[in-house]
Protein backbone atom coordinates (compact mmCIF):
# COMPACT_ATOMS: atom_id res chain seq x y z
CA UNK A 1 0.00 0.00 0.00
CA UNK A 2 1.06 2.99 -0.81
CA UNK A 3 -0.90 6.72 0.01
CA UNK A 4 -1.64 9.73 -2.14
CA UNK A 5 0.97 12.03 -0.68
CA UNK A 6 3.26 9.38 -0.98
CA UNK A 7 2.87 8.54 -4.38
CA UNK A 8 3.41 12.81 -5.07
CA UNK A 9 6.31 13.20 -3.14
CA UNK A 10 8.17 10.27 -5.16
CA UNK A 11 7.34 11.65 -8.38
CA UNK A 12 9.25 15.54 -7.12
CA UNK A 13 11.92 13.46 -6.54
CA UNK A 14 11.86 13.22 -10.25
CA UNK A 15 12.56 16.72 -10.34
CA UNK A 16 16.15 18.23 -9.20
CA UNK A 17 15.00 21.11 -7.15
CA UNK A 18 12.99 18.95 -4.84
CA UNK A 19 16.12 15.77 -4.65
CA UNK A 20 18.21 18.99 -3.37
CA UNK A 21 15.25 20.34 -1.53
CA UNK A 22 14.45 17.01 0.43
CA UNK A 23 18.16 15.72 -0.02
CA UNK A 24 16.68 12.35 -1.04
CA UNK A 25 16.41 10.56 -4.33
CA UNK A 26 14.96 7.02 -5.31
CA UNK A 27 16.73 4.23 -7.23
CA UNK A 28 14.71 1.07 -8.92
CA UNK A 29 15.58 -2.57 -9.70
CA UNK A 30 17.18 -5.33 -8.15
CA UNK A 31 20.90 -4.52 -8.43
CA UNK A 32 20.42 -0.58 -7.69
CA UNK A 33 18.42 -0.90 -4.49
CA UNK A 34 20.56 -3.70 -3.10
CA UNK A 35 24.00 -2.17 -3.82
CA UNK A 36 22.96 0.76 -2.12
CA UNK A 37 21.73 -0.70 1.13
CA UNK A 38 24.88 -3.46 1.40
CA UNK A 39 27.03 -0.66 0.67
CA UNK A 40 25.64 2.78 2.80
CA UNK A 41 23.14 3.78 5.51
CA UNK A 42 21.20 5.57 3.33
CA UNK A 43 18.13 3.61 2.85
CA UNK A 44 14.76 5.37 3.44
CA UNK A 45 11.94 3.20 2.85
CA UNK A 46 11.17 0.39 -0.10
CA UNK A 47 8.48 0.00 -1.83
CA UNK A 48 8.52 -3.56 -3.51
CA UNK A 49 6.24 -6.92 -4.63
CA UNK A 50 5.43 -9.10 -1.97
CA UNK A 51 7.99 -11.77 -3.86
CA UNK A 52 10.87 -9.37 -3.84
CA UNK A 53 10.24 -8.35 -0.07
CA UNK A 54 10.61 -12.25 1.15
CA UNK A 55 13.80 -12.72 -0.85
CA UNK A 56 15.38 -10.13 0.52
CA UNK A 57 14.49 -10.11 3.94
CA UNK A 58 17.46 -10.81 5.33
CA UNK A 59 18.75 -7.54 3.71
CA UNK A 60 16.24 -5.05 4.79
CA UNK A 61 14.56 -3.70 7.79
CA UNK A 62 10.81 -4.64 8.02
CA UNK A 63 9.42 -1.54 9.47
CA UNK A 64 11.22 -0.03 6.05
CA UNK A 65 9.52 -1.89 3.50
CA UNK A 66 6.22 -1.25 1.52
CA UNK A 67 4.59 -3.72 -0.60
CA UNK A 68 2.47 -2.84 -3.85
CA UNK A 69 1.08 -3.81 -6.75
CA UNK A 70 2.11 -3.15 -10.36
CA UNK A 71 -0.81 -0.55 -10.32
CA UNK A 72 0.73 1.05 -7.35
CA UNK A 73 4.31 0.90 -8.66
CA UNK A 74 3.46 2.27 -12.50
CA UNK A 75 2.48 5.28 -10.27
CA UNK A 76 5.97 5.98 -8.79
CA UNK A 77 8.03 4.46 -11.12
CA UNK A 78 10.84 6.38 -13.95
CA UNK A 79 10.96 3.47 -15.81
CA UNK A 80 8.81 2.43 -18.91
CA UNK A 81 9.31 -1.11 -17.65
CA UNK A 82 8.68 -0.30 -14.05
CA UNK A 83 10.80 -3.30 -11.87
CA UNK A 84 9.75 -5.21 -8.59
CA UNK A 85 11.08 -2.47 -6.39
CA UNK A 86 11.49 1.01 -5.85
CA UNK A 87 13.84 2.77 -2.92
CA UNK A 88 13.79 6.44 -1.64
CA UNK A 89 17.80 6.86 -0.24
CA UNK A 90 19.52 10.37 1.65
CA UNK A 91 21.84 12.25 -0.68
CA UNK A 92 25.15 11.32 1.25
CA UNK A 93 27.76 14.18 1.22
CA UNK A 94 30.12 13.76 -0.80
CA UNK A 95 34.00 15.19 0.05
CA UNK A 96 35.29 16.84 -2.95
CA UNK A 97 39.03 15.05 -2.99
CA UNK A 98 42.02 17.39 -2.50
CA UNK A 99 43.99 18.63 -5.31
CA UNK A 100 47.00 18.54 -3.53
CA UNK A 101 47.57 14.83 -2.63
CA UNK A 102 46.61 12.58 -5.27
CA UNK A 103 47.60 8.74 -5.04
CA UNK A 104 44.90 7.43 -7.55
CA UNK A 105 43.21 8.30 -11.00
CA UNK A 106 40.71 11.10 -10.35
CA UNK A 107 37.63 10.94 -12.91
CA UNK A 108 36.72 14.96 -13.75
CA UNK A 109 33.68 15.38 -16.19
CA UNK A 110 33.69 18.74 -18.14
CA UNK A 111 29.99 19.36 -18.65
CA UNK A 112 28.48 15.85 -19.46
CA UNK A 113 24.47 16.65 -19.77
CA UNK A 114 23.13 13.11 -21.03
CA UNK A 115 21.67 11.17 -18.09
CA UNK A 116 22.66 7.91 -19.91
CA UNK A 117 26.20 9.06 -20.33
CA UNK A 118 26.81 9.69 -16.89
CA UNK A 119 25.10 7.11 -15.39
CA UNK A 120 27.75 4.88 -17.87
CA UNK A 121 30.66 6.81 -17.19
CA UNK A 122 30.08 5.68 -13.37
CA UNK A 123 29.10 2.01 -13.89
CA UNK A 124 32.86 2.22 -15.86
CA UNK A 125 34.78 4.02 -13.69
CA UNK A 126 33.60 1.72 -11.16
CA UNK A 127 34.94 -1.39 -13.01
CA UNK A 128 38.09 0.09 -13.24
CA UNK A 129 38.80 0.97 -9.93
CA UNK A 130 38.11 4.59 -9.72
CA UNK A 131 36.56 5.80 -6.82
CA UNK A 132 36.50 9.89 -7.06
CA UNK A 133 34.66 11.31 -9.54
CA UNK A 134 34.54 15.39 -9.85
CA UNK A 135 31.70 17.08 -12.14
CA UNK A 136 31.56 20.49 -13.26
CA UNK A 137 28.64 22.21 -12.10
CA UNK A 138 26.56 22.27 -14.94
CA UNK A 139 27.18 18.64 -15.28
CA UNK A 140 23.53 16.66 -14.95
CA UNK A 141 22.42 15.70 -11.39
CA UNK A 142 23.91 12.33 -10.88
CA UNK A 143 20.74 11.05 -8.77
CA UNK A 144 19.03 12.22 -11.70
CA UNK A 145 16.66 8.64 -11.78
CA UNK A 146 18.55 8.05 -15.69
CA UNK A 147 21.70 8.45 -13.93
CA UNK A 148 20.71 6.07 -11.21
CA UNK A 149 19.68 3.45 -12.98
CA UNK A 150 22.18 3.38 -15.71
CA UNK A 151 25.12 3.06 -13.10
CA UNK A 152 23.68 -0.31 -12.08
CA UNK A 153 24.42 -0.24 -8.83
CA UNK A 154 27.61 1.49 -8.84
CA UNK A 155 27.01 4.75 -7.97
CA UNK A 156 26.61 3.30 -4.42
CA UNK A 157 30.47 2.48 -4.59
CA UNK A 158 31.77 6.14 -5.54
CA UNK A 159 32.36 9.20 -4.24
CA UNK A 160 31.00 12.01 -6.75
CA UNK A 161 31.66 15.87 -6.07
CA UNK A 162 30.54 18.63 -8.28
CA UNK A 163 32.69 22.11 -8.04
CA UNK A 164 34.28 24.82 -10.06
CA UNK A 165 36.56 22.47 -12.36
CA UNK A 166 39.05 25.63 -12.61
CA UNK A 167 39.47 26.49 -8.93
CA UNK A 168 40.37 22.79 -7.87
CA UNK A 169 42.85 22.55 -11.09
CA UNK A 170 44.06 25.98 -9.81
CA UNK A 171 44.86 24.58 -6.77
CA UNK A 172 46.71 21.09 -8.03
CA UNK A 173 50.22 20.28 -7.40
CA UNK A 174 52.74 21.07 -9.49
CA UNK A 175 53.60 18.12 -11.46
CA UNK A 176 50.72 16.07 -11.82
CA UNK A 177 49.48 14.66 -14.70
CA UNK A 178 46.75 16.22 -16.09
CA UNK A 179 45.16 14.17 -19.12
CA UNK A 180 42.39 15.51 -21.67
CA UNK A 181 40.96 13.31 -24.64
CA UNK A 182 41.19 15.33 -27.33
CA UNK A 183 41.21 14.96 -31.24
CA UNK A 184 44.82 15.62 -31.57
CA UNK A 185 46.95 14.19 -28.44
CA UNK A 186 49.20 11.20 -27.97
CA UNK A 187 48.44 7.98 -29.08
CA UNK A 188 46.91 6.12 -25.50
CA UNK A 189 48.57 3.26 -26.61
CA UNK A 190 52.07 4.57 -26.62
CA UNK A 191 51.95 6.60 -23.64
CA UNK A 192 52.93 5.45 -19.91
CA UNK A 193 50.24 3.90 -17.93
CA UNK A 194 49.35 6.68 -15.05
CA UNK A 195 49.41 5.81 -10.95
CA UNK A 196 47.51 8.76 -10.17
CA UNK A 197 46.67 11.66 -11.96
CA UNK A 198 42.97 13.67 -13.18
CA UNK A 199 41.73 12.40 -16.37
CA UNK A 200 39.46 15.06 -17.97
CA UNK A 201 36.46 14.03 -20.06
CA UNK A 202 34.45 16.96 -22.14
CA UNK A 203 31.14 17.59 -22.68
CA UNK A 204 29.13 16.21 -25.40
CA UNK A 205 28.72 18.60 -27.79
CA UNK A 206 31.58 20.75 -27.35
CA UNK A 207 34.88 18.53 -25.58
CA UNK A 208 37.14 19.89 -23.11
CA UNK A 209 35.88 24.03 -22.69
CA UNK A 210 38.60 26.54 -23.10
CA UNK A 211 38.73 27.55 -19.43
CA UNK A 212 39.93 24.00 -18.39
CA UNK A 213 41.75 23.18 -21.65
CA UNK A 214 44.67 25.03 -20.54
CA UNK A 215 45.21 22.96 -17.19
CA UNK A 216 46.14 19.63 -19.79
CA UNK A 217 49.39 18.70 -19.54
CA UNK A 218 48.85 15.18 -20.93
CA UNK A 219 46.71 15.68 -24.38
CA UNK A 220 45.44 12.09 -25.08
CA UNK A 221 43.62 10.46 -28.15
CA UNK A 222 42.08 7.58 -29.01
CA UNK A 223 43.65 6.72 -32.52
CA UNK A 224 40.89 6.50 -35.72
CA UNK A 225 41.15 3.75 -37.91
CA UNK A 226 42.64 4.84 -41.13
CA UNK A 227 39.79 4.06 -43.44
CA UNK A 228 37.54 5.75 -41.54
CA UNK A 229 35.37 8.67 -41.65
CA UNK A 230 34.13 8.65 -38.19
CA UNK A 231 33.55 12.23 -36.63
CA UNK A 232 33.85 11.24 -32.85
CA UNK A 233 33.23 9.02 -30.26
CA UNK A 234 30.38 9.29 -27.21
CA UNK A 235 31.69 10.33 -23.90
CA UNK A 236 30.77 7.52 -22.33
CA UNK A 237 32.89 5.36 -24.98
CA UNK A 238 36.04 7.56 -24.99
CA UNK A 239 36.12 7.20 -21.00
CA UNK A 240 35.68 3.52 -21.03
CA UNK A 241 38.63 2.91 -23.23
CA UNK A 242 41.22 5.40 -21.82
CA UNK A 243 40.30 3.92 -18.71
CA UNK A 244 40.81 0.39 -19.60
CA UNK A 245 44.24 1.44 -21.09
CA UNK A 246 45.35 3.00 -18.36
CA UNK A 247 44.75 -0.11 -16.30
CA UNK A 248 46.30 -2.15 -18.64
CA UNK B 1 5.01 24.04 -45.02
CA UNK B 2 4.27 20.72 -44.05
CA UNK B 3 0.97 19.31 -44.53
CA UNK B 4 -1.19 16.99 -42.69
CA UNK B 5 -0.79 13.45 -44.47
CA UNK B 6 2.34 14.15 -44.18
CA UNK B 7 2.93 15.00 -40.66
CA UNK B 8 1.01 12.00 -40.27
CA UNK B 9 2.97 9.57 -42.32
CA UNK B 10 6.43 10.93 -40.84
CA UNK B 11 4.65 10.33 -37.26
CA UNK B 12 4.21 6.48 -38.95
CA UNK B 13 7.55 5.90 -39.26
CA UNK B 14 8.32 6.06 -35.39
CA UNK B 15 6.74 2.41 -35.71
CA UNK B 16 8.60 -0.01 -36.36
CA UNK B 17 5.71 -1.74 -38.47
CA UNK B 18 5.28 1.04 -40.64
CA UNK B 19 8.96 1.62 -41.72
CA UNK B 20 9.07 -1.73 -42.98
CA UNK B 21 5.38 -1.12 -45.05
CA UNK B 22 6.80 2.08 -46.49
CA UNK B 23 10.44 1.08 -46.58
CA UNK B 24 11.41 4.48 -45.33
CA UNK B 25 12.72 5.68 -42.27
CA UNK B 26 14.07 9.37 -41.10
CA UNK B 27 17.10 10.82 -39.95
CA UNK B 28 17.33 14.37 -37.61
CA UNK B 29 20.23 16.53 -37.23
CA UNK B 30 23.01 18.15 -39.37
CA UNK B 31 25.51 15.31 -39.37
CA UNK B 32 22.88 12.57 -39.59
CA UNK B 33 21.10 13.79 -42.39
CA UNK B 34 24.47 15.20 -44.28
CA UNK B 35 26.16 11.47 -43.82
CA UNK B 36 23.21 10.20 -45.37
CA UNK B 37 23.07 12.38 -47.83
CA UNK B 38 27.13 12.30 -49.18
CA UNK B 39 27.19 8.70 -48.54
CA UNK B 40 23.84 7.01 -49.75
CA UNK B 41 21.49 8.02 -53.42
CA UNK B 42 18.44 7.34 -50.35
CA UNK B 43 17.42 10.78 -49.76
CA UNK B 44 13.42 10.95 -50.52
CA UNK B 45 12.52 14.72 -48.91
CA UNK B 46 14.04 17.01 -46.05
CA UNK B 47 12.17 19.30 -43.81
CA UNK B 48 14.30 22.22 -42.72
CA UNK B 49 14.78 25.75 -41.16
CA UNK B 50 14.92 28.41 -44.12
CA UNK B 51 18.66 28.82 -42.62
CA UNK B 52 19.74 25.13 -42.78
CA UNK B 53 18.35 25.38 -46.34
CA UNK B 54 20.30 27.89 -47.77
CA UNK B 55 23.97 26.87 -45.83
CA UNK B 56 23.47 23.29 -47.44
CA UNK B 57 22.03 24.63 -50.79
CA UNK B 58 25.18 22.76 -52.75
CA UNK B 59 24.61 19.46 -50.97
CA UNK B 60 20.98 19.21 -50.98
CA UNK B 61 17.97 19.34 -54.27
CA UNK B 62 15.66 21.79 -54.25
CA UNK B 63 12.70 19.91 -55.57
CA UNK B 64 13.28 17.77 -52.45
CA UNK B 65 13.50 20.04 -49.45
CA UNK B 66 10.40 21.98 -47.61
CA UNK B 67 11.11 24.90 -45.18
CA UNK B 68 9.18 24.28 -42.14
CA UNK B 69 9.38 26.67 -38.94
CA UNK B 70 9.97 25.51 -35.03
CA UNK B 71 6.18 24.63 -34.56
CA UNK B 72 5.79 22.57 -37.74
CA UNK B 73 9.25 20.61 -36.63
CA UNK B 74 7.87 19.91 -32.76
CA UNK B 75 5.41 18.01 -34.37
CA UNK B 76 7.57 16.16 -36.69
CA UNK B 77 10.75 15.29 -34.43
CA UNK B 78 11.31 12.36 -32.35
CA UNK B 79 13.70 14.52 -30.25
CA UNK B 80 13.29 16.23 -26.93
CA UNK B 81 15.05 19.30 -28.67
CA UNK B 82 14.37 19.27 -32.56
CA UNK B 83 17.00 19.93 -34.49
CA UNK B 84 16.65 22.28 -37.46
CA UNK B 85 16.13 19.23 -39.82
CA UNK B 86 14.73 15.75 -40.43
CA UNK B 87 14.82 14.02 -43.73
CA UNK B 88 13.17 11.13 -45.37
CA UNK B 89 15.68 8.49 -46.78
CA UNK B 90 14.35 4.95 -48.55
CA UNK B 91 15.42 1.84 -46.64
CA UNK B 92 18.96 0.46 -47.86
CA UNK B 93 18.77 -3.08 -48.73
CA UNK B 94 22.10 -4.60 -46.65
CA UNK B 95 23.73 -7.63 -48.57
CA UNK B 96 24.13 -10.30 -45.39
CA UNK B 97 28.57 -10.82 -45.73
CA UNK B 98 29.02 -14.25 -46.71
CA UNK B 99 30.33 -16.22 -43.76
CA UNK B 100 33.11 -18.83 -45.81
CA UNK B 101 35.53 -15.69 -46.83
CA UNK B 102 35.95 -13.19 -44.10
CA UNK B 103 38.82 -10.45 -44.60
CA UNK B 104 38.25 -7.96 -41.63
CA UNK B 105 35.78 -8.24 -38.20
CA UNK B 106 32.68 -8.75 -38.31
CA UNK B 107 30.45 -7.66 -35.34
CA UNK B 108 27.74 -9.65 -34.35
CA UNK B 109 25.05 -8.50 -31.95
CA UNK B 110 22.98 -10.90 -29.83
CA UNK B 111 19.48 -9.50 -29.18
CA UNK B 112 20.80 -6.20 -28.38
CA UNK B 113 17.65 -4.15 -27.29
CA UNK B 114 18.38 -0.58 -25.96
CA UNK B 115 18.01 1.79 -29.44
CA UNK B 116 20.91 4.01 -27.42
CA UNK B 117 23.42 1.50 -27.36
CA UNK B 118 22.68 0.05 -30.94
CA UNK B 119 23.58 3.51 -32.20
CA UNK B 120 26.44 3.81 -29.64
CA UNK B 121 27.52 0.68 -31.06
CA UNK B 122 27.37 1.90 -34.79
CA UNK B 123 29.16 5.31 -34.03
CA UNK B 124 32.27 3.15 -32.31
CA UNK B 125 32.45 0.19 -34.81
CA UNK B 126 32.66 3.13 -37.98
CA UNK B 127 35.52 4.73 -35.68
CA UNK B 128 37.40 1.11 -35.56
CA UNK B 129 37.43 0.72 -39.28
CA UNK B 130 34.48 -2.22 -38.65
CA UNK B 131 32.32 -2.60 -42.07
CA UNK B 132 30.09 -4.93 -41.11
CA UNK B 133 27.29 -5.67 -38.35
CA UNK B 134 25.01 -8.82 -37.78
CA UNK B 135 22.28 -8.45 -35.38
CA UNK B 136 20.09 -11.10 -34.54
CA UNK B 137 16.29 -11.21 -35.13
CA UNK B 138 15.17 -9.85 -31.84
CA UNK B 139 17.85 -7.20 -31.95
CA UNK B 140 16.50 -3.43 -31.65
CA UNK B 141 15.42 -2.23 -35.50
CA UNK B 142 17.94 0.02 -36.15
CA UNK B 143 15.96 2.49 -38.24
CA UNK B 144 14.04 3.11 -35.35
CA UNK B 145 14.71 7.08 -34.43
CA UNK B 146 16.68 6.81 -31.66
CA UNK B 147 18.98 4.47 -32.84
CA UNK B 148 19.91 6.70 -35.99
CA UNK B 149 20.24 9.74 -33.51
CA UNK B 150 22.77 7.83 -31.38
CA UNK B 151 24.84 6.65 -34.97
CA UNK B 152 25.76 10.20 -35.44
CA UNK B 153 25.84 9.92 -38.86
CA UNK B 154 27.79 6.46 -38.92
CA UNK B 155 24.84 4.45 -39.82
CA UNK B 156 25.27 5.70 -43.43
CA UNK B 157 28.85 3.80 -43.92
CA UNK B 158 27.98 0.35 -42.27
CA UNK B 159 26.56 -2.51 -44.01
CA UNK B 160 24.02 -3.97 -41.28
CA UNK B 161 22.01 -7.62 -41.44
CA UNK B 162 19.74 -9.17 -39.68
CA UNK B 163 19.58 -12.92 -39.16
CA UNK B 164 19.84 -16.24 -38.09
CA UNK B 165 23.18 -16.01 -36.12
CA UNK B 166 22.81 -20.02 -35.66
CA UNK B 167 22.78 -20.25 -39.45
CA UNK B 168 25.04 -17.73 -40.24
CA UNK B 169 28.03 -19.40 -38.07
CA UNK B 170 27.10 -22.99 -38.59
CA UNK B 171 27.87 -22.21 -42.52
CA UNK B 172 31.19 -19.93 -41.59
CA UNK B 173 34.76 -21.61 -42.48
CA UNK B 174 36.23 -24.27 -39.92
CA UNK B 175 39.17 -22.20 -38.49
CA UNK B 176 37.39 -19.15 -38.38
CA UNK B 177 38.34 -17.18 -35.07
CA UNK B 178 34.72 -16.75 -33.18
CA UNK B 179 35.77 -14.21 -30.21
CA UNK B 180 32.83 -13.87 -27.80
CA UNK B 181 32.94 -11.02 -24.87
CA UNK B 182 32.52 -12.76 -21.93
CA UNK B 183 32.69 -12.78 -18.23
CA UNK B 184 35.56 -15.58 -18.01
CA UNK B 185 37.65 -15.79 -21.08
CA UNK B 186 41.19 -14.63 -21.61
CA UNK B 187 42.40 -11.31 -21.24
CA UNK B 188 41.63 -8.82 -24.00
CA UNK B 189 45.33 -7.61 -23.41
CA UNK B 190 47.59 -10.71 -23.68
CA UNK B 191 45.55 -12.33 -27.30
CA UNK B 192 47.25 -11.67 -30.54
CA UNK B 193 44.90 -9.03 -32.37
CA UNK B 194 42.64 -10.53 -35.07
CA UNK B 195 42.99 -9.30 -38.73
CA UNK B 196 39.65 -11.05 -39.56
CA UNK B 197 36.90 -13.26 -37.80
CA UNK B 198 33.52 -12.55 -35.67
CA UNK B 199 33.48 -10.39 -32.86
CA UNK B 200 30.26 -11.70 -30.70
CA UNK B 201 28.59 -9.08 -27.88
CA UNK B 202 25.71 -10.35 -26.00
CA UNK B 203 22.37 -8.63 -25.18
CA UNK B 204 22.26 -6.48 -22.20
CA UNK B 205 20.31 -8.63 -19.68
CA UNK B 206 21.52 -11.85 -20.48
CA UNK B 207 24.53 -12.07 -22.07
CA UNK B 208 25.29 -13.89 -25.44
CA UNK B 209 22.48 -16.62 -25.59
CA UNK B 210 22.89 -20.41 -25.46
CA UNK B 211 22.38 -21.60 -28.75
CA UNK B 212 25.33 -19.12 -30.27
CA UNK B 213 28.00 -19.10 -27.16
CA UNK B 214 29.11 -22.93 -28.53
CA UNK B 215 30.17 -21.00 -31.63
CA UNK B 216 32.85 -19.31 -29.81
CA UNK B 217 36.24 -20.53 -30.06
CA UNK B 218 37.96 -17.58 -28.67
CA UNK B 219 36.28 -16.70 -25.41
CA UNK B 220 37.65 -12.86 -24.57
CA UNK B 221 37.04 -10.66 -20.85
CA UNK B 222 37.95 -7.15 -20.56
CA UNK B 223 39.79 -7.72 -16.98
CA UNK B 224 38.00 -5.70 -14.11
CA UNK B 225 40.12 -3.98 -11.62
CA UNK B 226 41.35 -5.91 -8.70
CA UNK B 227 39.31 -4.14 -5.86
CA UNK B 228 36.26 -3.19 -7.84
CA UNK B 229 32.61 -4.82 -7.09
CA UNK B 230 31.03 -3.78 -10.41
CA UNK B 231 28.96 -6.62 -12.06
CA UNK B 232 29.29 -6.20 -15.91
CA UNK B 233 30.00 -3.68 -18.27
CA UNK B 234 27.47 -2.07 -20.46
CA UNK B 235 27.08 -3.73 -23.97
CA UNK B 236 28.18 -1.09 -26.32
CA UNK B 237 31.26 -0.15 -23.59
CA UNK B 238 32.74 -3.67 -23.58
CA UNK B 239 32.06 -3.62 -27.55
CA UNK B 240 34.10 -0.72 -27.71
CA UNK B 241 36.97 -1.57 -25.49
CA UNK B 242 37.48 -4.63 -27.50
CA UNK B 243 36.88 -3.05 -30.92
CA UNK B 244 40.18 -0.88 -29.64
CA UNK B 245 42.02 -3.52 -28.41
CA UNK B 246 41.77 -5.38 -31.76
CA UNK B 247 42.87 -1.79 -33.74
CA UNK B 248 46.02 -1.14 -31.15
Amino acid sequence: MINKPKIKFINSLKMGKYRKQHKMFFAEGSINVLDFIRNTDLIVEIFAAKEWIEKYSEDIEDELSHEVNEKEMAKITALKNPSEVLAIFRIPEYKLPSSSNIGSIILMLDDIKDPGNLGTIIRTADWFGIKNIICSRHSVDVFNPKVVQATMGSLARLNISYCDLSDWLGNAKEGLGIYGALLNGENINKIEKPKNGVLIIGSEAHGISSEILHFVNKPITIRRSENSQAESLNASIATAIILHSFND
